[in-house]
């Protein structure tokens, strides 16, 4: 018996399942600290956010250190429908299945969701149905927080760029250093600590200011930052499409310096990138500090600690370093941490998260990592950027599949997220869905090659048939899966994944190779991203004039030994949204290439991304209220 | 003894004293569950945020229904200089001289701290020195997170405009309304609730989709929004002088619909004031829901309920409605809640967190309560718009002075942040001080007028001379306060203002008059501003053509019976920040007038008022970093 089994439920499941948030209130969660000491862990290596939500504090892991890790499974996907395949809900329902049915220790890691979609489009992502975090709504919003750091620190380095061009721009060599560094109460001027990381970086190894000569103190105190070359830009974590592209610096007091520039939805910041793969708090210093914004007219990188900002921002990010707990419907341990958007972003949960949690379910157990939409996204990320950099290695990967998404690349008609499904995906057509498993299969084998066990999940509807759910199974054996499962989750909960959860075992306990990379670090920036490319199905890469500029650049600037982290449409295998199945042979249009290199990837943008979500005419936000009575709240889905 | 003794906390003073944080992080702070104890508060009626913080739920005020009220103490200032007077101080002080060494049960309720300031000039806002709220660091980054609520609502209600304005432009009446009621499962168009409200308000008394006329249907679904008529900016917590002004939808997507718009600091979003003036989570739907964003074309009032969004703001503020509990130094409880900027916002701390002190403390306790800047501005808005929401009736007022700004009162040289202070302010100069008592008089006789006993304290500067804080008490005593003493809590804590602890003791036992406000609300706007106006000394008020303009709209949309809430420089009781002392007989231009209707106040700008700071060139944040090792904040002022 695991020692987390005192807090396990029993769910009483209904037909027809309600909606989320009335499944999700119809069980009383146990108190957080209940679920913590089913982990074991101590009360000295957690904060408490209200009832429900902890923060698990990083020095739990140095007194876990020297424990052996439990087996380490993530969840990808088929490239979905614009619905959504239920992967979140089959991460959890996996977990519930192992932690409340086979009596493993279990803890569930999965990415905090973006208020943006909660409130536009998609709604929550806290899973669906019987298979979900809960309290779905605190799970859904604010959080501990976290998002709302990183929107505070992205946007507190864009206001230090357009400050220090506009200080910069109105003052001789000598104000702006002596206003840089002032003189003291003892009437001495110092360079402070942030000031001796740029000093290094100029290869000035004096320490006081007064002995800088005239040019070193004009190297010292001008970045001279070329405002076309900032790729830096604001975030805010609401889908707020009017604020793609805008010009700033309009009021009469910033004299004219208007500058185009735009947000992102906050979870496509680097600031978010850097807390999914940092690994210690002294290792986010260091990365928020070498983050570039851009460049000086004379082609320098300049950094945010080049702007004398990365102290302030970690102390912003100290917090939101430390994963959050909650729980599952059934009462497993989950960690929730980092953020979505792995189509523009990494989008996989943290490394932290999932180290902590490796060693609190120790040797046997299993930590469920959940990566962004399909495998060409998500887990090729979760591959070759996250575990390149966390030295983790994967036992089991499964990818999860629906019959609807399916006959969707076996040629049926388009999925309209608020529009009615098409008949094709209401009644049995066989032919469509064994059409359609190409796209599957290409799955399989792209994430084989990385040295893990593919199980296939089957995210089962109530519409799907036995006829279409065995095409399913076989053409995922013939592809090489390890195994091949049906899923009843969402209307069971883990009762419905326990036989995902015994293959998912088995897979786990005969892995035969070694992890490999898609790719070696030590070859060129294109020949990394030609080999995701060719991944894909594409025949060739071609680079926009923009995109070849930047390569040139960032091989000059010397980052070159870093991983690749493509923003491509989620939606197919190549950057044609409408090519389904398993597109092959076309040539992959890279429009521009950023560098996160804080985060630590080079950031290829195939065809155009848009990194900041719309809202359609009637909103989530529509459905969604407080019971001003009982404090809760309703209409969230 | 006070129940709450055993938290208290002896202070080891040292001379000179420390930086703040280095005080602040001298003691170890008591786990704020030890607080709650000493306050007899259940832990059913708080929920912790880590070690040092917690929300108390307004539960609480359920459970002590029926118990008296404490005395009720604000807390003004003087006219200050830009480096401030010591008000935050001197309220921890007396707090602590109240709690610590005069065994009095004491509740301080102070502000959250704006993050903009703390990463720009000012620094942090935990008060200094001995007395100070901690942890200090916590205090200034995040808190439990009720700003980055109200951003994350206010720029919801923003993207909801453009985007409502953006898909009117190019839909029908009919498909518009089809969108916003589409069909269900079952084939049928509802209504949701957010909607009723809207039906109502149009006087339409249908409550199926299919009943409602062509010409009903347009009404209901056309907003028809004036852009020119829009005054909900979006907000952000950082000081980002670039978006001041700004242009929006400049997308391709955005289809040529660009708009000029521009970001206020997060604290003086409408949802502040809503918070800090609401009494209930039912109260704070209402209010959040009707607060007006613009007008339609035809000139009707469009509000955040219009747009089906008072639901989702009030979901997003529902955890914000709790003020959070800390500690000072001297171990007596301190609640944080709503926001700071007096000047452009209301920046009175909230009347749910003084109810549920006044509760707390019970008869005979004491809640020192904080208002912005000078009383011509803070204490004014806290008597004429917080305490007529709150029904509250405070029993003293204090009113901080320093000699440094009586003597630059007196016409001493300017003061300016960040540059050496001049000799005047370091020498004796008597006739300086006693010159710039007229300051102090008149915010004297002003609070006077609204019933309560004033208490002048003196915040003593180690540099002041005993024959100026003579001259201080002497003029203050003519001028009408019930007392006048000198404080040293900056240097001593608690300690340092025991004599002060004891006048505003005698002061709340010794009150001879009711509470008068300074104009009754049914009469007009105009002759409520000029009101105000007469109390800055002002000889009248001159309207520019948009103010008429304005004033003469809500008159006529009927938004008349509502307090007046100035925005105007805290550096002078006129509109000009260079007028210092008295002055009188000027004319006050209100250059335009806003509506907070959600919060219940009519929003005249005295003269040009920025509502969004800027950075210098070496910002606070320079000097701010983490300490890896320990996790401790460094540089934090």
């Amino acid at each position: 018996m695991s020692s987390s089994s005192k807090t396990l439920r029993k769910l009483q499941v209904v037909y027809p399942v309600p909606a989320d948030i009335d499944v999700a209130n119809s069980v009383e969660p146990f108190h957080i600290s209940e679920i913590a000491a089913g982990l074991d862990l101590s009360p000295d290596h957690y904060d408490l956010y209200g009832k429900y939500k902890a923060k698990v504090l990083l020095s739990a892991l140095d007194e876990l250190e020297g424990r052996g890790d439990g087996y380490y499974v993530v969840v990808g996907g088929i490239t979905p429908t614009p619905l959504g395949e239920g992967k979140s809900t089959t991460t959890v329902g996996l977990c519930q299945a192992l932690g409340a049915f086979l009596d493993k220790k279990v803890v569930t890691c999965v990415r905090q969701p973006s208020q943006g979609p909660t409130f536009g489009i998609k709604g929550g992502a806290a899973g669906g149905g019987y298979s979900q975090v809960i309290p779905m709504d605190e799970f859904n919003l604010h959080l501990t927080g976290d998002i709302h750091a990183i929107t505070a620190a992205n946007n507190l380095l864009a206001a230090a760029i357009d400050t220090r061009i506009f200080h910069e721009s109105a003052q001789s060599d000598k104000a702006l250093f002596n206003r840089l560094c002032p003189l003291n109460k003892e009437g001495k001027r110092n360079f402070g600590d942030v000031m001796l990381r740029r000093l290094k970086k100029l290869g000035i190894s004096k320490d006081k200011p007064e002995d800088l000569s005239p040019q070193e103190v004009k190297k010292f105190a001008r970045l001279d930052i070329d405002p076309d070359s900032i790729t830096w830009r604001r975030v805010m974590d609401v889908n707020d499409r009017f604020l793609r592209k805008i010009s700033i610096g309009q009021g009469p007091e910033e004299k004219g310096m208007v500058r185009e520039t735009g947000f992102d939805i906050s979870v496509a910041s680097e600031i978010m990138a850097v807390l999914a793969l940092t690994t210690s708090l002294a290792d986010m210093r260091e990365r928020l500090g070498k983050m570039v914004i851009g460049n000086s007219k004379a082609g320098e990188p300049i950094t945010a600690d080049d702007l004398g900002v990365g102290g302030a921002l970690t102390v912003l990010m100290k917090d939101a370093i430390h994963p959050t707990l909650m729980q599952t419907l059934e009462g497993t341990p989950v960690l929730v941490h980092a953020g979505p958007f792995a189509n523009i972003a990494h989008g996989n949960s943290s490394i932290v998260a999932d180290k902590i949690a490796l060693k609190l379910v120790g040797p046997g157990g299993f930590v469920v990592t959940e990566a962004g939409f399909g495998a060409d996204i998500g887990t090729e990320k979760f591959m070759n950027i996250k575990c390149r950099y966390s030295g983790l290695t994967p036992q089991c990967a499964v990818i999860v599949a629906t019959v609807r998404a399916l006959k969707m690349h076996g040629g049926g008609p388009e999925v309209v997220a608020g529009k009615p499904l098409d008949r094709a995906y209401l009644s049995e057509n066989v032919a469509l869905v064994e059409a359609g498993c190409v796209n599957l299969a290409r799955h399989i084998s792209n994430t084989k090659a990385y040295g893990v066990n593919v199980v296939v999940a089957v995210n089962m509807f109530s519409t799907d048939t036995e006829a279409e759910l065995n095409a399913v199974k076989k053409a995922a054996l013939s592809a090489g899966a390890y195994d091949a499962v049906i899923c009843t989750h969402h209307a069971h909960g883990g009762k419905g994944a326990v036989d995902l959860g015994i293959a998912v075992q088995k897979a786990c306990e005969n892995v035969t190779q070694p992890l490999r990379f898609l790719y070696p670090l030590d070859i060129s920036i294109k020949d990394k991203i030609e080999a995701i490319a060719r991944s894909y199905g594409a025949s060739g890469v071609e680079y926009s004039d923009q995109a070849e500029k930047q390569i040139e650049m960032y091989t000059r600037q010397g980052f070159l030994d870093l991983p690749i982290c493509m923003a491509k449409t989620q939606y197919s295998f190549s950057h044609n949204a409408s090519e389904k199945g398993a597109p092959s042979g076309f040539v992959l249009p890279i429009r521009d290439v950023r560098a996160s290199i804080g985060a630590g990837f080079i950031y290829p943008l195939v065809g155009t991304m848009s990194t900041m979500p719309g809202l359609p005419t009637r909103p989530c936000f529509y459905d969604i209220d407080l019971d001003t009575a009982t404090g809760r709240v309703i209409g969230l889905s």
